[in-house]
């Protein structure tokens, strides 16, 4: 091979994962050289500050507390946010891609919300973002969708995107416990972050499912209008009932392209125990792809963390590099011009359900609550109803699955059961997938 | 993004995987012209009958007998080889790249016999060679390799990467039966070749992880020197007494990264059930690959079957399409300089093992087997000795697991118990992995 070409890499933003960055450019330089014929030199760096100590060795004048210094330096032809947050990054970003420099990023929230701008610069001044990281860290999930499966039409994916609640629903699932105290057990191990809110209501689950929606259905799906459920209601004996009738709960990301309309739906979901997204354990991430000559596909690994992550950037990083180095035409992804999304409104999409009731132990109960969801048109599939003592005097828990049903069936089907004297509490409502 | 730019395309050979190619090549061209900028055109198709009546539509004029058409048609750029064999394709492949056309094939035993000349003619011609279906069919296993992975120096693989061996152990551990009579209605169903032996005796998945590990370790590893077991020898007493262990029986290839040398073995293998590679089934493949920065990563899918091959071979296609219309330089996979491998040698392999006796049901047989394991230095984990009655009169199994034990340490200690007088058959040995 004829000797490397060099191309100079600019970083914005130094933390965990930027040192990790540094960490596996230097590891790897002489493979980069080598197999692909690149030389990625980073020319510079911006941190916050420029006196504290770093876990990596930079030569000198390559750090700056400037980010216009990166992104305005002819060198720099790569720049690789490594901020978080929405802005500033929004705004560096932004200007590195006018500068007609390309761009690696793992900002999923700074896509999911600013994304049609930052591609729609992108493709103005002919410059490529990248952002393998942002979704299930060091699974090439991204370049899967986009080169593995190029040939494919996507039908659905179903993936576990988020590690905290994945980490919490595993403990609940094998060591058994209450929500709030393993999330504060994730917490002290850094499972959880301090303030987990966006990973536990599904947020964070949401803004990756619409990046991937995006790549897969090549339609622009704003996380707001992704039907969204957390999983801080789920309670031991939902895990319990679960199992016995042969499930498994995961917080589930849902995308389907139905007859040209995007379902998509963030919840915790009941899953058979044998299925292999069931036994994804752990802080681990897991998607699963229908496409429509591969059929089923399953991509598994850690979907955060240090190296993880910084392994996914570094990829960004060497294919944009190749492309640089041949680049004759116009930018790679003009995922600016897609349409925007119809998807299908939550109360259509149908599922199955379990249901957990809280009931007096009173005859005509079940009586009661089967005629209503006949009313509605929703089907039985299995009931349990047992003596179990619950903490209330006198009440049991009923626990009914359905067949398919729509949303809008269930929820008027539960409002009238709520009304019903023999209920105690506010049913527990968790949907089945079959996958 | 500007007009899209044709590339001519040849195929040598249409099968059954080459009329899943022309089929997704006519669904999905609109898609690769709008976002990749390619307009595939298949220019040439040589076939043996031109006359036999065929599952899709071609231009007049593209259909020959004679492959030289193919390889001599200056306006094709990339050529497919669907013909399967070692001879003529190999000797056309090569024709193919001595012209300066680039190749996609799917032929996993020519790569794994003639790769070194193939790559060596690639490397000096300007031309890549590009074969994601030779492995695991649909999943994008090869790319996440090069390029996913391309910040990870590779510590281990571990595939199941053979669909009608994974098919024969999944209907025995859960339906139970025989070796045998699987195999025939695996054959019924199609799930198995006429002449299965490539298959069942690991050839097939020692050719595989041959070619994973020449894209892993950059090492040029011959078939011939990986450890090889099929799993004919496999006893539906083996997979009770591996269940009733907490394990679950598969064919494994290992490939190991150690101290600058390869460990590569395909065998049956006992896997704890609870591990994601126990719980693959049937006819689908699956590879867990352990990565430096990444840590442990598993990808699953259809390994073989029309479409999802076909699937692989377009994804190459429309790669190799980029590349050529960008092409400013050297080859990209310069596979032919890889050093040769020196391999661990067998016996140096240490593993755990699972041993299953048959002994007459005397006093002291168990002393007797126990002193010459420790003899030679392996140590007993666990003991299962029950009054099972097999089929010859007055003997018993007697089931033994170690811990991690040199290969030759094994074969010295089976040597011996061979000879014991309490003994009536051949031991029953399969390794043990903890993944």
């Amino acid at each position: 091979m004829s000797d490397p070409k060099t191309i100079g890499v600019g970083l914005i933003g130094m933390g965990v994962v930027g040192e990790g960055v540094v960490q596996l450019l230097q590891e790897r330089s002489d493979h980069f050289k080598s197999a692909r014929g690149v030389d990625l030199v980073l020319k510079r760096v911006a941190v916050r500050d420029i006196s504290k100590p770093r876990d990596v060795e930079l030569p000198t004048g390559v750090l700056t507390d400037d980010a216009n210094v990166v992104i305005e330096d002819p060198e720099v032809r790569i720049v690789i946010e490594n901020m978080g947050g929405l802005e500033p990054a929004g705004e560096f970003c932004l200007r590195a891609l006018q500068a007609g420099k390309d761009l690696v990023t793992a900002n999923k929230a700074l896509l999911a919300e600013q994304g049609g701008d930052l591609f729609d610069a992108a493709a103005r001044h002919n410059a490529d973002i990248a952002y393998e990281a942002s979704v299930c860290g060091g699974i090439p999930i991204i370049r899967s969708l986009t080169d593995g499966l190029v040939a494919n039409r996507i039908e659905s994916m179903y993936g576990i995107l988020n590690g905290t609640t994945n980490y919490i629903l595993t403990k609940m699932t094998d060591k058994g416990g209450e929500f709030d105290s393993i999330l504060r057990q994730a917490q002290d191990l850094g499972f959880a972050e301090a303030d987990p809110t966006m990973d536990i209501d599904g947020t964070d689950a949401a803004q990756k499912l619409s990046l991937l929606s995006r790549i897969a259905f090549h339609t622009a799906l704003p996380p707001n209008l992704i039907l969204k459920e957390g999983i801080s209601h789920i309670s031991p004996l939902d895990i319990d009932f679960a199992k016995e009738l042969g499930y498994t709960i995961k917080l589930l990301a849902i995308a389907k392209s139905k007859a040209g309309r995007i379902e998509a739906r963030v919840h915790p979901s009941l899953v058979p125990s044998g299925a292999l997204l069931a036994n994804i354990k752990d802080e681990f991430n897991a998607v699963e792809i229908v496409g429509s000559a591969v059929g089923p596909q399953v991509l598994y690994g850690r979907g955060a963390g240090q190296l993880p992550t910084a392994s996914a950037v570094v990829s960004d990083l060497v294919d944009l590099a190749e492309r640089r180095l041949t680049r004759n035409g116009p930018s790679r992804s003009p995922l600016s011009v897609l349409p925007p999304s119809a998807p299908i409104p939550p109360e259509e999409i149908e599922t199955s359900f379990y249901c957990r009731f809280t009931v007096y132990d009173r005859p005509g109960v079940l009586a009661h609550i089967a005629r209503i969801f006949s009313e509605v048109g929703i089907s039985i599939a299995t009931v349990i109803q047992q003596g179990r003592s619950e903490t209330e005097e006198g009440t049991v828990p009923l626990i009914i699955t359905t067949h398919k049903a729509k949303e809008a069936s269930m929820r008027s089907a539960v409002d009238e059961i709520n009304n019903l004297d023999v209920i105690t509490r506010k049913p527990q409502i968790i949907r089945i997938e079959q996958l």
